[in-house]
């Protein structure tokens, strides 16, 4: 990587605590993913902007808004990136994965709190991310009480707008909804200084549904068995996907899809075929946190697909391109961008429907229910997740963590029983039929 | 307490670990009530319902269903008592400040939940709330995370209905709040059998007003010097309102103030002049959670108002009564029932102002700000509270505690060190005076 100091000095970092940060990386992403065999080459890629996390996009941020260009912060598959773009802006993704700059978030917010939010409340007051300092708003959501309340907190350190999130699915929460989509449009127009219109917003849905596309693509590829790609791999792209050039990223996952293309005629796997199969759902995973994914696909399984918002919660939906008017547009963002069936909503039962849809059509022979410590519509939410999928004679593993390495022996072991269940199972479907 | 055991057998209580319970109140009781000097005469009835509190109101609840009524459970301020009378119906609120059906709970929630929501889904499953078994409809809302995912696994086990509660007091969030509220109106019409008119509306709405005047009467009361009436006395007046009858629980109210007034006039309180005046401020204290109030009153400070659901949140804001038709007196109700200043809003900033009106208007010399542990709405917002306190000279200390003992003695010790440290500031101001 070149050298970024006088860049991020300028965006106000702590030099000396963002090293630290910098060197703790390498030696995990070597462990987690440069250690992998029979990679695709179309990694390289996702490879680079690892290595050049805290560089290379940083550096193309700074040069956009040198030009006037606008950076918006988020933190959910809510805020639709497209009005984003449509403004005239660039959107990137601020959810972390690390424990950092605890001391800081909990001077200001309460010890148990999901590490989500502890890790990106301390990343702003430790001053040790780029992407935070380059932002010029900040658009958080009521998707959870932690975030809800952890924005009010974090006014008080850079400009925020706050979406409300209904609760519930119901026409009126549809209207509530699009108000607020409006609201922001509004907002964005306010700081970029450029109006949004039915072409500007048109194009934006084209280039973030064309980023969709790619990523259903990739995941329908990862149906084969064996799958073409670890679900590390995956998971490392949705990771990316928040915070990517749009254009550039789409362009890059659907190379690295011909690629896997191939694979898949030629029987060509990151795996044997019959590895076990697993699916993840729960709580988003946001980079770098891979701890969960590295155990299991360490442990003789392999991640098929991820029923998160790291996943297909955040690519499934497309929105509709086709609007007579701006108001129309709108009214279709607002409508993608409440199809995420995310446990904020009472009743979710949709979430459990699609669940057991993923499981059939990737094979999976069993689910890892994935609790983020402290996250509780999630946490509370898998007594459903579990009761649906034991209904329907699916094996899964509830597991509650945090961004600790800590649990990690521990993770491995239940995680390994779980598996060694899993063979048990098939060895007696096998006998059986 | 006459014998009830064939009305718990009846309701299909687990007759011995209700025993239990009921064996558990008695000492505490004494120790927190009864132990305290110089109380008023009219506290007897509410030592009365306490006394009573498995029995009486009970078989009254018992004999209005064998008459065809029906008993709504309710667990929080948003759910208008009104619209539940209006109905024909009777309320009862079930929302419990006692660690019990622990091991039950924990199979269906997270361990790491809040204290109140543990404590009713253990009372429901261990089956030994009369109350509880009592309800022919629970009324959830989504005022948090725990709570709204909580009552989709309480569907479980009896039927519910949630009201979506909103997360901002903008016009559109008013709204859907209304909207809520004639949805409501519908399914206790379909519960009852009975409709809702302009008429039976009016007269629930004086009734619930009553209840309300009765109680800021008595708030009032206490802001004299000393104060008639000990914190802990007010806040089991504020428990027992949730759920005993409204006319009856009005008349005590106001026979208590009547004799509190005398007291006022001829000087006379529970303690003496001049004793440290607190205000406590946060998460609610369901019944029988007595445990901070007992603590501070029991360590030389009296406190004199609360900042809770069990407080002034509960009584400070009267539904119109006025209305000409049955839509208007609907309208009525939704508006008053969001003037609640619950930490579920964002921004919530009209809650500081009012606290710092009431440390003003109560002439407090320092506030609690009392967060249930895992209660993140309370728990974030204690950042504002702490800051705006601070800000205008208002002592302040943060108590985070559950429904366990064990922590008792700590709080004791800060609790007396918060108060030697207002002593201390007292004199400083009397010295510089």
């Amino acid at each position: 990587m070149a050298d970024y100091t006088r860049l991020w000095s300028e965006l106000g970092l702590d030099l000396e605590a963002h090293e630290k940060l910098l060197q703790a990386l390498p030696p995990t992403y070597y462990d987690v993913y440069l250690a992998q065999e029979n990679r695709p080459r179309g990694m390289e890629y996702f490879d680079f902007v690892v290595n050049e996390i805290h560089g290379l996009r940083v550096q193309e941020l700074q040069d956009f808004r040198q030009k006037g260009g606008k950076v918006v912060g988020t933190f959910c598959v809510f805020v639709p990136e497209e009005l984003i773009l449509a403004a005239g802006g660039v959107y990137a993704g601020l959810c972390a994965g690390i424990e950092i700059g605890t001391a800081q978030a909990e001077a200001v917010l309460p010890r148990n709190i999901c590490p989500l939010i502890k890790s990106f409340m301390g990343f702003k007051l430790a001053r040790v991310c780029p992407y935070f300092e380059s932002c010029d708003l900040l658009v958080g959501e009521t998707t959870c009480d932690g975030k809800k309340k952890a924005f009010e907190v974090l006014a008080d350190f850079a400009p925020v707008h706050v979406m409300e999130t209904p609760q519930k699915k119901e026409p009126r929460d549809r209207e509530l909804w699009l108000e607020e989509v409006h609201t922001l449009a509004a907002r964005l127009e306010d700081l970029t200084g450029k109006r949004i219109t039915r072409e500007t917003l048109t194009e934006a849905i084209r280039k973030v549904n064309a980023k969709r596309r790619a990523l259903q693509r990739l995941g329908e590829l990862r149906k084969a068995d064996p799958p073409p790609l670890s679900g590390r791999d995956a998971l490392l792209i949705y990771q990316i996907a928040f915070y990517d050039d749009v254009e550039r990223f789409t362009a890059q996952v659907n190379a690295l899809c011909d690629e896997l293309e191939e694979r898949v005629q030629n029987g060509v796997g990151v795996v044997a075929r019959g590895t076990p199969r697993l699916v993840v759902t729960g709580t988003p995973m946001a980079i770098p946190n891979w701890k969960l994914p590295y155990i299991a696909e360490t442990s003789g399984a392999v991640i098929v697909a991820e029923e998160l918002c790291t996943g297909a919660r955040y690519y499934e939906a497309l929105t509709d391109e086709e609007g007579a008017t701006l108001d129309d547009l709108l009214a279709n963002v607002a409508a993608r961008h409440l199809e995420a069936d995310c446990a904020c909503f009472t009743p979710n039962t949709r979430r459990l429907e699609k669940l057991l849809e993923m499981v059939r059509a990737y094979r999976a022979d069993g689910v890892i229910s994935y609790v983020l410590s402290f996250c509780d519509p999630y946490a509370v939410e898998n007594y459903q997740v579990e009761k649906v999928l034991k209904q329907a004679g699916v094996p899964v593993l509830k597991v509650e963590t945090d961004y600790s390495p800590h649990d990690a022996g521990q993770l491995k072991t239940r995680v390994q029983a779980f598996l060694e269940m899993l063979g048990a199972v098939a060895a007696q479907a096998g006998a059986a039929t």
